[in-house]
């Protein structure tokens, strides 16, 4: 539990609101309205049932406090930290009403997010020793990408750009349509910022020669053999950023850390990975006095 | 490929809208933007890299027309029908720069719903031959609900409730609080509107003997083994609908359904579902005068 | 004053907010920020002039609360209590700028919802004595669905579905379309929901019959006599819910609730009742230590 | 039927798209998705059940669009002009399923606004022969100004400044905090910009001298009898615009109208007014060939 | 340093969410969230680089409220105040990456606004001791209307009508359309209500004659010389407001004051007047004890 | 006249609506609404009052556009063209009360969005010869940044960053706040994805050594004279991007440029141009014929 993560709440509150909405519809919680007598407090806890990584403890927060402004969420975990299965990451407690009808909204961010810590944790322990960082791509669920992209964070792994215009990769769709490789290379250049790097998809080492003499800031080795990547990371010596994809799995990733990539980007961890469990129990976890702030 | 699946286009538009503008950002593509000239037309092939089922071409779609609405998609498939590796699902025609802007947030999309279609269509053939229906719960990704939902039905699954506000569901939290299931029932009985259905959750066959005696509408019998949902359905005689759930699967699925059960609902096929990979391709599939409308 | 009503406030704040920046356009209370000194307080009454059904006090209350956060609301009724008229329903307390800036926005939330509940429940009380439920239709004023509804539960009404996408209710044009009742009714019942119910207009006793042999859950009996509804009623013999409908007022409910029927459904109640007037005075009323909460 | 009356397309479209999602939901129309086929195309009458002022027919065409761009809308009559009852106001031809799906939302609009309008050519006719006009107030439904205004026009009525930031009214709380009327005009003048007018609620003849001493634009003479109107008009003699206000019915304005005031505003025409009840109808009219563009 | 300045919040907290939204974008303040300690706290000040008139504090307020809501800011001015070089306008307390991550935002509204309102200040001076007002435009940033209108006022200046919905300028282009300025006045007068004043544009003392006959409210005397205006004035004899406008500047101001016009309005002050250059320091003003509020 | 400039439409689309609902209010264009006949076709011509460059053609087709959607514009110039004085940026066909009712916002965007590409124009061709790119900063216009920085390259100018999230500066703040600048690079690059660049503010050789060896991205000289400048290139001699900063006019930006700097970023720009003067005629330019596209 090292640095503290955090999203702007000024991003994540309208997409908890919209969610809540989406849930909520225009009559709101029936059931809880109408069999929870209005005054009943609870405190009921947020509690795992497998164990993995958790991410999205500001998200549940918020869906309990738009519904209701009044309950109050004690942390167990913090994003980041492991839990075990039966272990309580947080405590909510408030008007039983509202608890139930922020209930679902809540795990929904809580799990899913959670699912991508722990997916991404996985392949990230499995190239511990090695230079290489996992990160995470586009491929993300609609909506949900700046989450997404935190929950990645979250488990150990790092982020590639955040969309089409905060960085260039010019990719194998581009260089098709353009013709050749370099004169792709050559026209990023030319339109791009100073601050914008640009990476290239390089299929052959042929191309990954050209691109390393178009002086390229990074290059994405896809679908690339093992031995291949070793040539390629040879080839580059330290000239780029070298960065392996292609369906790689925590199987698969210790031997193509092995070979130096400095980074292997990961799609099935934001597109794929499945929900960390967690529950809402009324018994209280009596380790409370154990609380993070 | 029956009856025609639509979602309102006045639902999905802005959600597309939402989709595109997180991954265009203010500035748009700057990669495309630089290495594609603006008069290059390119006809480009959505091609499933797995066997599933399809769902979500809409969405898709619209990811094309509202990055440039001179875009035409030619489909190949409707959602809800199979589709091998290899094959194409659509084809779509225009200006290159502006196919490979929308591609990744219409390949989000169509990966994503189809991946749910696909993990229902496997679940409902598991359950054929007997009566029992597949039904998705609220365990959705945020934001995403109307969307997942239809894949369900394009997979050949059913839909529980929307949300919290267009039926009731009592829940084991709502009795505990409550304190007994007969009270629980009552109040909710009391609040109901006379097109509001109420399906209560319950443990035990004594907790269903005061449920069928209360006229419930349905019951949802949790985590039960098959030789006690064999007993639950004996004991409902048809007075009520049945519903069966707790981490069910394509494995465990069959034999839950021989119990005779009118439902059963499942978690993972909107929570967890990896997604069917497609992808976009330059190269034209010749097949294309067998175009579907 | 039994149960207590309310709406959501992550329903109700947006609405509130998009009226009063109605009012207020861009450049706010002209006259008010001319005329009254920005530190006067003041503590004005939200006072009945007619006697009524009150509903839409948190309207109200919101109302005042985003033009100024420190305004003060004590609410000397409750949603869906008996004002007469001179009675106070609440006073509130704060900056008179802010006060006479929020005043027209509360009002008329607050005297429209009231005039709703106010309606209902005069009808409410013509059918007293009788099982039938006085419900709400569709036909209620675009952007306000949720808040009438609400109003006809104060007033002692209650509700038929929200939307087009929370029941089934086959219309005569439906039938029309189809071609036959039987048909309808089956195609409905094929893609109904498992908590969907299914109601179907009947204008005939041929028709209702048909309907009840397809297991109809519920039929609306359009525009029929007190005779027909007598004879249907009887036919239906509890197999399903019962509604009559068709331009019911207070004075013809009473024969038509004796019929027998489970429901009388009323358009009026939400598309053109008068509001309960209610004004803001600045005398304040001497019995407000009988202050609710 | 002489000038076009028109609201911007920018401004109602997204009023009514914000009315369909209120019926649509997140799920569509349940009922006609259902039942009537997808390939079923149908023309509908929107035809009045009673005598009335037509307004909002822009408001149901884009209900109809909205849902389906194919639907096309053939109209019978423009706002502003009478229809008889039975007499089709507008056909509409497109897929079955669409219309259905919008017609509810349509009718909504179209009958409430209907019903302003038909209320306001009742006063408006009341008072002809006399220079007085009919205006409309801040009395509103929430969200619907503009378009209540709209309709008050196409009544033949005039419109009363649109909120609190376009002209300046003085009214009897200001005057009751500030302390004295004459400090109030002081004080509005002072604050006024160049184009805003200023106009004062006076109670008493006192009340008027000092605010036409300190040159007021208009007077709002609020619940003055015949007589105390009479002499205020006289004392007045042209200085300024004099306004009637204070619940004037049709039956009460052609003698308030007849004290030569300038001016009658009326909340009740907005927040009172009856809907004009217009149905669709399967049967086409067939006058159709009367068509006006 | 009289009236008190505002604008509800209700208006600029939206805008103020927008601004924070286009620079943080979807993942925040990359170098502030690495660089600086979450727990680290800071006093920095708003510190003005040139002399000028302040306005838009609570602009810059909601900014950093808006990122973290335990941020305190201490109000050394008033908008409408004037600050010397190098003195402190507020200063901001609170977490560091809070107040850094907000920095540009909360900057670059009071620069612009500040710079509005100081440009408005000169030229207010240099007509000081004639009648005449200065008055704003339409003229204005898209989407800021509101806030650079209320740094008019900060500035010293008035405000023209807020758009083209609150009062009616008949302009050059309606006029040659019309064919004649005496129909154009007729049927702006026609149609306009009674809170509506009706101002013309005249380029010649020709048309001002028949604006004049036609009783019209307030003349815009477009880009007249001196003598031309002085003419004007006399004939117009106090019969309506007269405006001066065309490219009027500081340097021309007094002359064109000295002619006796009401208003001059000027395009310029909003459309391209530069910032005041104000900036956030680390070091604190030892003056902090002399804070207002 | 080189390549293209574009904007995605569906960025800039809505902020066009925004600025349009500012102007038009609820009610609409009072004064074209009344005076100009519904059925009055114009043709007007977009003409420079002054020689400049244009930006933000599609912003003003967008204004017309979404007022009448009928309207056609045809262009006489691409975006970053030059105009001369009295010459027609495009001409607008169409109804004349739409023409004249977007005719503001129209050219509020045309001309702020030209004054800003001028400037850079200018400041461009004051280092042409040199390699120094002129860049803007994030100094914007709140809500108009991605617009701003569009015109800057309509201008000739380049961008530095979009916002606060894809890219690190950092700047004296957060060294001052850190301690040293070695630490906050250190922290920055630990954090910083593999497609993020790093830029650091330096005032000093000393820190501008520490900055190299820590092999920084690029490295922002601000506010040093040219001798220091001058110093500073040799001493990174191309290991680092140099930018310089600080009050840079069209006249102290030769001397700067011929340091041999990269970049030369200019606040003022985007903060403080004034605008390119553009009107909309009634007499058509009879150089139609010479129409681009």
């Amino acid at each position: 539990m090292t640095s503290v993560l955090r999203l702007p709440s000024i991003v994540i509150e309208p997409i908890v609101r919209s969610a809540l909405l989406e849930d909520l519809g225009k009559g709101g919680d029936l059931t809880s309205d109408a069999v929870i007598p209005h005054d009943h407090m609870a405190t009921l806890a947020l509690r795992a049932r497998q164990p993995g990584i958790v991410a999205g403890l500001d998200l549940a927060a918020y869906a309990f406090l738009l519904v209701e402004s009044t309950i109050e969420m004690q942390m167990q975990r913090v994003d980041g930290s492991e839990v075990a299965a039966g272990e309580t990451v947080a405590n909510v407690s408030g008007p039983a009403r509202a608890l139930l009808t922020a209930e679902r909204t809540a795990l929904n961010f809580l799990c899913h997010l959670s699912g991508i810590a722990t997916a991404t944790a996985a392949i990230v322990d499995a190239v511990s020793g090695h230079k290489a960082k996992i990160v995470s791509t586009r491929k993300t669920t609609p909506g949900l990408r700046a989450l997404e992209r935190y929950a990645v964070r979250a488990g150990g792994g790092a982020n590639h750009r955040f969309g089409l215009d905060d960085a260039m990769l010019i990719k194998d769709n581009h260089i098709a349509i353009t013709g050749d490789i370099r004169t792709a290379i050559e026209r990023a250049r030319a339109a791009a910022g100073h601050m914008v790097k640009i990476e290239v998809e390089v299929d052959t080492l042929e191309q990954l020669d050209i691109a390393l003499e178009a002086g390229i800031d990074a290059v994405l080795l896809d679908n690339m053999s093992v031995e291949q990547l070793t040539q390629a990371v040879a080839m580059v010596g330290g000239r780029a950023i070298t960065e392996a994809s292609g369906r790689i799995t925590a199987q698969t990733a210790p031997a193509i850390a092995a070979t130096g990539v400095d980074l292997i980007s990961v799609g099935w961890i934001t597109h794929s990975a499945p929900i960390l469990d967690i529950g809402l129990d009324i018994a209280v976890d009596t380790s409370m006095n154990r609380l993070l702030n």
